[in-house]
């Protein structure tokens, strides 16, 4: 049974709040018969007295929980050197859990931090997680917590993010803007906000030009272990599915470089067949040939502001004080290169 | 002042150490002037009473420090994935501190996994270690150390690494068998044990086939966050230095990656001009062109093999019984591809 509240207490008993807390402090000003109530109520709702809420609460364990997706991966492993970096400055100990894109795990993780007792909590949320109860559960419980990249816009708790839509939005305009008329989209999964933003960015852009959108033209990749080989495989779907494609924006670098492999394998010649735009900037994309046009996500960067606004809110909580939420939006923009440069 | 152990006292005292304990313990049969003179010298050096050491001991708190010298690095971050893939499995939560190949920061890194009280360490070596009495602390405290990876043999604890002197000894056999006449070796930085072992294992095979080792033919690079840019730099120093080299074996694939770049450039052919092996088996190895030919490095299997035994030793500790250390050596194999594969 979830403890009650002495709201709850006083409301049953219809007597006000700090009669009700005075009555369990054993004040003299509230009679014998009402402390007996409010005892005997308490014991029964499973009543947990506050001043060892706030004990606990405030205990600092210097520690903090950090819960990604996925470990061995060019932007997840950017965005927790950016956080350990930070955390290393300020003295907190960032313990770290992999997900693997499942809910049910990631809900287990978060139990295993607070029991840990985590001064706070870091996350990027799983493909997997479409109901955010386990995470109210931890704001309900006044722990802080910030979420980054894969967020849940309805929890009220701080997000570092970029602008997906509008990042991916550019992606399609630059494709449009070098001359593709008929552009694919290969994006990540179903569920996680960033997915659907960017497939929301690609599709406002095609439309805002007097494009069709065309759903056939989107492929799905889950982008989890498999990114390269979902690259590879939609790439020589889509060959199979539209002969006249002749630009894609792609939801991860990963996955482009799967498509471009792909590509190269068929003899298809990038960009001057098919264009193609990636997203992240993984440092790998600089370097294959031809080399990848991406949007430049700045995940160190990201590591590091999630850390220091998580450091603000477990502060202001120890001395009491409103913590002010916040979103944050980090800077996003195109690298041109190779793969959308087309040779005259 | 270090806290003296019972032994001191009992030897200053010229008494048996079972005496001085019942002293402590106010045992019947220990006379009073004794128990005075032990409570008396106790104080005066800070002796901590063991049952307390014993009760601090054997506190579980269910966490494991792991120190790597770099998150963002394609080796490393699968061997995280392995270790906290496993302590999930077993109930255990991973504290992850970046050394960014810095023994100050090593040696800092350990007191505050001490301080949090984890259950053990798991550690591969900073690149700028050389000095071990920090790892050594960490042994005489009795807690569980395994280290993998970047080793340093001389501490007595577990260690799981690969056999890097044979792992080199066959990717420079592997130049040797497809005719390469000239071996360059682009090494890791001077200090880790298996940068080392590489390093040896490149000379003996070259001894062994009745070859020159050549020291102008060594190229060091430190391996770290500049490893692709080294891999360049280097190759492009070679190509100055030696224009008569036809084989290279490079420390670590990303390196590699870095020469074959550099290599492509300039326009010379791999293999035919230079054959190349790397180490490690990043998969992005298998992806660029040419593919590389790479010793496979088996990172999540050291991961998760360093737990194991990591686990092996809390629970071996917690139950008092002697700690069985080991050496684990895991297999590694290389792997052919475009790279030495000439064209007839």
């Amino acid at each position: 049974m979830k403890p009650a509240t002495l709201k709850e207490i006083a409301q049953k008993l219809n007597i006000s709040v700090s009669t009700a807390s005075k009555a369990l402090k054993d004040y003299p000003d509230v009679s014998k018969k009402t402390k007996a109530l409010v005892h005997e109520l308490a014991k029964t709702l499973n009543y947990k007295p506050n001043s060892l809420a706030v004990n606990l609460r405030n205990k600092e364990t210097k520690t903090i929980g950090l819960i990604v997706p996925e470990v061995v991966h060019h932007f997840f492993s950017s965005v927790i050197k950016g956080i350990i970096s930070q955390a290393e400055k300020k003295g907190y100990l960032v313990i770290i859990l992999q997900s693997n894109e499942s809910y049910k795990l990631e809900k287990k993780q978060l139990n295993l931090l607070m029991q840990q007792r985590v001064d706070g909590i870091l996350i990027s949320l799983a493909n997997g997680t479409a109901d955010f109860m386990h995470l109210n559960e931890i704001v309900a419980q006044d722990k802080p917590l910030v979420m980054f990249d894969k967020i849940a816009k309805l929890v009220r708790c701080s997000k570092v993010i970029i602008d997906d839509r509008k990042a991916a939005y550019d992606a399609t305009q630059h494709l449009i803007d070098i001359g593709c008329k008929k552009i694919a989209h290969f994006r990540g999964a179903l569920l996680p906000q960033n997915s659907i933003d960017r497939f929301l960015g690609y599709k406002k852009a095609l439309l805002d030009n007097q494009m069709d959108y065309d759903p056939s033209l989107v492929y799905i990749c889950e982008c989890g272990d498999k990114s390269f080989e979902e690259g590879k495989t939609n790439a020589l779907q889509l060959l199979e599915d539209h002969t006249d494609v002749d630009g894609i924006f792609i939801n991860t670098d990963l996955v482009a470089i799967g498509a471009l492999t792909a590509f190269q394998e068929k003899g298809i010649q990038v960009p001057n067949d098919i264009a193609v735009v990636g997203f992240s900037n993984w440092f790998m994309s600089s370097v294959i040939s031809p080399s990848l046009t991406t949007i430049n996500q700045p995940g160190f960067l990201m590591g590091k502001t999630a850390f220091k606004q998580l450091y603000k809110e477990i502060k202001s909580k120890k001395k009491n004080k409103p913590i002010a939420l916040k979103e944050i939006i980090l800077q996003t923009d195109l690298i041109q290169r190779a793969s959308t440069t087309l040779s005259s």
